[in-house]
């Protein structure tokens, strides 16, 4: 699939960039100072867009200052009303979200446009299950996935009947089936556009969690999507874990060390969870797609920690330390969290000369 | 995909029953008393099946024991002994798992074939990753996914070879990718064998929850999987909820409530996060896809919650509450958790009548 890339800021999003991981600020931009925290941590998480909801025009200096000081681009999320488009554009937003259907006349339209045009601003548009109406989804003959494809046709067509064309695209539902369908339509016909991916409403952890993982997982294996966002209720940090989790699993980007670690079972001669717990905080700065394998038994053991840049195996007479494929010995379970601190420098040091 | 059908004591396994959602115990047969609480909280789990390492013969005694105080099936889990494999299935064990390459001499073979026959046990075959070695790795020209094709019909022909029949057929790995490719060269060939799946070492805590969510998720899209294991090192119990989660998202089994809710973004009007935890615990005894939606706004709010079976929406006003799509009424947020409650008591009552 060849699609177009858009910039925002710093970042591009299209083919010819990694899928991006995103999130939204979940504090209201009446307080300035919360949002600006919240845009930090996600930062560090490793969000590379957030949206910001901009409901209300007494909020623009506040939407101002956290524009101008987040390090991250912001993308204002805007219904109804095109001033609030336009001012998100003036406050300095690279980008804004947007269903061109319902921001009125078609003077505000043209307003907004000009504004996006001008600024270079990028215009996401969409629909969401729970924004679908009676008559779209009655033109879709109760098909919710054609609604939400024919939803986003409709806000295309006004876009590009301006000839505008730095757009993202996206379709998203509580329903996993749905948004795939959907999604499968859009892209079929609107490849050229970047796709912005998620499931919408998935709920609170586990359920939220997994609920992403499978729908994002088949989409992405489709091809389709081009940023992402998980929606979690919670901290939005957690979102972005799961987004660079759900994009290594499907072999896309590497972010951070990867561990693999057996569930263990009463052959176990290792307590591979008390050792993760005890060991997993040395791994927080190996380099990207760095291997750390712990295994409980002998059984598929010695193979996956030898497969990995660093592993341990439990054997029948203690713990086997591999590193790179070559085992170095092996050593009582309590000597464990020592030694591989002391291999963990070494690499580290390894890597810096 | 027609497959044949198994019988492990109550439970069948293939394609006309549901996907089934089992895990293994992580407690040694040494203490009997620690597996049977921990079969007891699987079982209270939904688990329907429970993998246990049986790796001595001295356990054989603690293995009878506890095969006839469980009330899940169990299957034993033998590596390179054929004696461990006759005394599981005499301590009245309805299904073994080995690798029949493993198991030494053909008369060894022979008389597990012998005993499982006489016993209707069910035999699981299976490779994974870890224990593909060099020569079977070299025959696939090193594809790791053709390998454990290689090696699981290696082991199947050697049980077909006696007309034997009652198999459960598995191909695991610690990448994704390898997992599906294998299973989709064995789904081609060898459709008629119920397909346990899984990924093996998927890894702690939220990598292991999001590894085995896509990996699954896509393997259940393409209609490979008869039965489920999710492997994460810690509790089991995190296994099932995660497998049942899974089967969920992919439209194959409804267990108990689905709560719909909305990350919460800067327009929020209901505390979601907040309110989810006073209201979480009472829609446990929900009916299977009973669902509850707690959305945060009215922009896409009212939709979602009035789609669901009981659910509530941020407003200008108040929160909303919707059950079965009508309105009930606007409320201060402090009054939702009684006002559910006492709804939920209605439903609850409503059913039993």
């Amino acid at each position: 699939m060849v699609s177009r890339n858009v910039k925002l800021a710093k970042i591009g999003i299209g083919s010819n960039y990694p899928v991006r991981v995103e999130s939204m600020l979940k504090v209201p931009l009446d307080d300035t100072i919360s949002c600006l925290e919240q845009l930090e941590n996600l930062e560090k998480a490793g969000c590379e867009l957030a949206r910001v909801a901009f409901p209300r025009m007494e909020l623009e200096r506040n939407l101002a200052t956290v524009a101008s000081f987040s390090r991250l681009p912001l993308m204002a999320d805007i219904h109804f009303d095109p001033r609030l488009a336009i001012a998100a554009i003036d406050s300095g937003c690279p980008a804004i979200r947007i269903n061109p259907g319902n921001m009125g006349s078609k003077k505000g339209i043209e307003s907004i446009v000009d504004a996006a045009r001008q600024n270079k601003t990028v215009i996401r548009i969409g629909a969401n299950g729970g924004s679908i109406n009676s008559r779209q989804l009655e033109e879709a003959e109760g098909d919710m996935a054609k609604a939400l494809f024919l939803a986003v046709e409709e806000q295309l067509f006004i876009l590009t009947r301006y000839d505008f064309h730095d757009i993202i695209l996206s379709a998203k539902s509580t329903s996993i089936n749905d948004t795939i369908r959907s999604n499968a339509m859009l892209s079929k016909k609107y490849s050229d556009y970047p796709f912005h991916i998620g499931i919408t409403e998935a709920g609170p952890g586990l359920l939220g969690i997994v609920k992403s993982s499978c729908g994002l997982s088949i989409l992405l294996k489709e091809g389709i999507g081009d940023t992402l966002r998980v929606s979690l209720s919670g901290d939005p940090c957690k979102e972005i874990e799961t987004g660079y989790e759900i994009l290594r699993a499907a072999g896309l980007r590497d972010r951070g060390p990867e561990i693999i670690s057996c569930p263990t079972c009463g052959r176990k001669r290792a307590d591979v969870v008390s050792i993760l717990g005890k060991v997993e905080h040395l791994f927080r700065y190996m380099p990207d797609g760095f291997k750390f394998a712990v295994m409980g038994c002998e059984v598929n053991g010695p193979r996956e920690a030898s497969s990995a840049d660093l592993g341990i195996a439990g054997t029948p007479k203690g713990i086997a330390v591999f590193r790179n494929g070559k085992i170095l010995g092996e050593y009582p379970a309590e000597e464990i969290p020592t030694i591989l601190e002391e291999l963990l420098k070494q690499i580290d040091s390894d890597q810096s000369h």
